[in-house]
């Protein structure tokens, strides 16, 4: 009889392995940006986040991204790309680094892909005292939503997306009237998630849910690629082990750029994760 | 008869020539600190980041600030600073810089203050295309919000305030227990905004209305410094003139930390900035 997979851990999972960063001189590591986190054929940004994450987590002093944010410059590829972090300052509770993830371009040209900032602390040292006013959001039980495998009439995401094979996303019937060919024109999306592998959450990976759901703009009725300039990410708590709640809400469409607020939510109901990106859509017709 | 001051404009005000900063070396700036701009004995946030934001739009092509972050490293003083800028990337609508505020110490090293990240592109060039989903804030009317002024029995804030006497502020009554003795318990300020000289807003000028009222914290019953660890702000339209609205949410106070949102209004009832901020607060007594 054929062994069962063994269950993919924090540590030894597609995540892990995709997001892996040598270091190759002090401060500077080699990474290889995997071909299986696209989405409408471009690497996803949250997991970009992530790898360059993972390379701050090891040139600073502290484990965890307490807040991190983003902004990106030039379309990443998949293939080799080097990492090259800064230590800004060093504290007792709290370290801040910035990083720039580049490539070389046709021509051997290296290229900027995106500049990162970020505040690290350790998660695991935080008082437990815990006065969250916010609600997780309203979405239906797990059974109740819908991923792209229950669904193999609906249209497929445009272009390359191998994202969607690494995710298990399980959406809020409300907020899929999109793939339906019927946007219900609200800036929502909210979706159960989870890796394909069954890897747990931990703080990187928080990084790649807070951007790896469809784009509100969808559900406003705008089909295509809708790139993000910047994403701010806020870790706020260690994630329970579990399935999480991803609730994605737009409010400021306006002159061609929309922002993109998400929540994450673990399965002991803790506000674990919360971001907001600033993204550009083609308005008019 | 005397003359009456000339209105304060934009270009012509308290806070222009407190936001100077001159070319020294390519992309480097002095500047000067101003003591006028202090909040519970420490230079505020938004005053800073519009000092750093200014020599940004120098540095940059593009003037206006449409996405900018920057991490608290320590604490600034009223004196001279110096800005470093990077021009990251230049694109066609957007381009990207990072910057660092410094100033040396009493043994005269040099120390950084806060760094910064931002992408700049030109407000006047985006189209008009509005589907802001979002709706101004139930603030009264602004002669039904009272400031400072309005309530001199009420405790002044802590330490030295300066930066009071550079506003206008009109708080919601609703978000005013905290002075007198009976905090509601909620997240929540909410307060009609204008610089006291008169100067209309400008996209600069947001930056600081993001982070210029009193804390939420102090509706939550947490009085004391909250110091800012990141603020990011999204700028995304030029404020019509006249006095602005602002309202600013906590919903995840949580292991020592706070997020605060706030959203800025201007008198067209555009929503004109939106901004977060993740500050550290003292839990439990």
């Amino acid at each position: 009889m054929a062994e069962a997979p063994a269950q993919a851990t924090i540590g030894d999972s597609e995540f892990d392995r995709d997001t892996v960063v040598t270091p190759r001189l002090p401060g500077v590591y080699e990474t290889e940006l995997s071909a299986g986190w696209t989405i409408i054929s471009a690497v996803n940004g949250g997991y970009l986040l992530a790898v360059v994450g993972r390379a701050l987590a090891h040139a600073l002093p502290h484990p965890d991204p307490f807040t991190i944010s983003a902004h990106y410059l030039t379309a990443s590829r998949p293939g080799p790309a080097e990492i090259r972090t800064e230590v800004v300052r060093t504290g007792r509770t709290l370290s801040t680094g910035q990083a720039s993830l580049v490539q070389r371009d046709d021509e051997g040209r290296e290229v900027e892909r995106l500049r990162v900032l970020a505040s690290y602390g350790d998660l695991d040292t935080l008082p437990d005292d815990v006065r969250t006013s916010a609600a997780p959001p309203a979405i239906p039980p797990y059974d109740q939503c819908f991923g792209p495998q229950d669904a193999p009439e609906v249209p497929a995401m445009p272009g390359d997306s191998s994202l969607t094979e690494r995710l298990t996303l399980k959406l809020d019937p409300a907020t899929l009237g999109w793939a339906l060919g019927a946007p219900s024109g609200k800036g929502e999306m909210r979706s159960w998630f989870g890796l394909a592998d069954g890897r747990d959450a931990d703080p990187l990976s928080l990084l790649l849910a807070v951007d790896a759901l469809p784009p509100t703009a969808f559900e406003m009725g705008l089909m295509g690629w809708v790139p993000t300039v910047e994403l701010t990410v806020h870790i706020r708590c260690r994630p329970a082990p579990g399935p999480l709640r991803v609730s994605v809400t737009t409010r400021n469409l306006a002159g061609g750029f929309l922002e993109e607020d998400a929540e994450v939510w673990d399965s002991a109901d803790r506000l674990v994760a919360q971001s907001r990106q600033l993204a550009r859509v083609k308005l008019g017709a």
